[in-house]
C-alpha cells in the first residue's frame, strides 16, 4: 500500500497522530530532507528526494511494485490540496492502492493566524496553473474574497496590475508559515512588489468595502 | 489568552501534536463530551459545553476576563471552516485575545477518502447559513465541482431538485467520517432522499462529463 501522508506547514507540532503512527509502520518513507527531518525513524528506512520528484518518485513506485511494502511519501500540507495525491495519480497508481492521510495546509495557518474564516474566500492555487491567474484575476475584479498560493509572487502581482487591479490595493502576504523565519506583510500591491519573500507564501486578500 | 483549537473530525488519531500540547498547559478545557473525551486531561479542568453553545460559551468567557488564565476551547473540525472562531468573534473577543490552532477538517478527510483534491472543487457550507442554497444551486446548474457541507441533508436535496436540479444528478455522502460508523454512499439525489444520515455529512458533486 502507498500512504500520501500530509505533514502540515512544517512545523513538527503540526503532524497527526496519525501521520507519525503510519510513517512508524511503514517500510520505507519517502520525502525531501526538511520532510523527513521531522519524524524520528531509521536511516535505513528513509528514501530521500531531490530535485526530480516527478521522476524520482516514479522509480520508486515501479521498483516497489508487487512487493507488497508500505511505503509512505510525505506530502507538505494536505495531499489533497496543491499537494502530492494529484501527482501521483498521475503516474497512474490506482485509486485502490493508495491510502491518503489528510494534513493542515498552509491555507489554514494562514486563516488561522489571520483570524479569518475560509468559507468565507474564495481558494485558488497558482501552484504550476498558469491558467487560474485569469481567474484569480476575475475574483479579484468582482471585488470577492480571495486566499491564493502564489507560483512566482512577483509575476503574479506584475499580472494582476497589468491587467487593472488598483496598485494600492492591500494584500496580506504570509511568509514562511510555522518556520522561525516567519513573517506576515501587509501592503499594498505596490510595494509588495518591491519586497523579496520566499516561495512559501499563502497571499490573502479582502474585497473593498 | 483564549486558544481555540481545532481537534480533527472526531478520530482521536487526527489530533495535532500542536492541539494536545495547548490542551495539556491550559488551566481550563472547554468542549463537548465528545471531545473532551479525545484528550487526557484531569477531570477538574474540564468545563462540558452541553446544549446552549453560544450562551455557554459567553458566561465562560465573561467570567474568566481579565484572570490571567489560559483556557483552551476545543473546535470540532479547523475552527476556521465552520469552525468556533466565528462564534467567539461575535461574542466580541477581540483578535489579539485570541490564538488559532488549525485542525483536520472533514472536508479534507471526504477528499482523502474520495481521492480528489478540493483545489479543484467550489466548497461551500449550508451549517445555519440558507443563503448559501441559492449560491450552491447556482454552482451544480453552472456544472462546477462541489464539496458541501449540508444544513439539513434531506431539505437541501429537496431544495436542490425542487430548483430544477435533475433528480437523477449522482452525488457522493460522506457520512460520519473517522468514526466506527462511517458510511460512503454514491447515488442519484433521488435515491439519496430516501435514505436517513446523521448530522455529520460532507457531500461531494462532480461536473456532469
Amino acid at each position: 500500500m502507498i500512504y500520501i501522508v500530509g505533514i502540515g506547514p512544517g512545523d513538527k507540532r503540526y503532524l497527526t497522530l496519525m501521520a507519525i503512527e503510519i510513517v512508524k509502520n511503514s517500510d520505507m518513507v519517502v520525502g525531501s530532507k526538511r520532510a523527513l527531518e521531522l519524524f524520528d525513524i531509521e536511516e535505513d528506512k528513509k528514501c530521500y528526494l531531490t530535485k526530480n520528484l516527478r521522476e524520482e518518485l516514479k522509480e520508486i513506485i515501479n521498483s516497489t511494485k508487487n512487493k507488497n511494502i508500505n511505503i509512505a511519501i510525505l506530502s507538505t500540507g494536505d495531499p489533497c490540496f496543491s499537494g502530492l495525491l494529484k501527482t501521483i495519480l498521475s503516474l497512474g497508481v490506482r485509486k485502490e492502492d493508495i491510502e491518503v492521510i489528510s494534513g493542515i495546509s498552509s491555507i489554514q495557518i494562514a486563516a488561522a493566524k489571520l483570524k479569518i474564516s475560509w468559507e468565507d474566500y474564495e481558494i485558488i492555487t497558482l501552484h504550476g496553473k498558469e491558467e487560474n491567474r485569469k481567474k484569480l484575476l476575475n475574483l479579484i475584479k468582482n471585488n470577492q474574497k480571495v486566499i491564493f498560493l502564489p507560483n512566482n509572487l512577483k509575476e503574479d502581482i506584475e499580472y494582476l496590475i497589468n491587467n487593472g487591479v488598483n496598485p494600492e490595493k492591500e494584500m496580506t502576504v504570509c511568509e514562511n508559515l510555522t518556520y522561525e523565519n516567519e513573517r506576515i506583510v501587509r501592503d499594498s500591491l505596490k510595494n509588495l512588489l518591491k519586497m523579496d519573500f520566499s516561495y512559501l507564501c499563502v497571499c490573502v486578500l479582502e474585497g473593498d468595502e
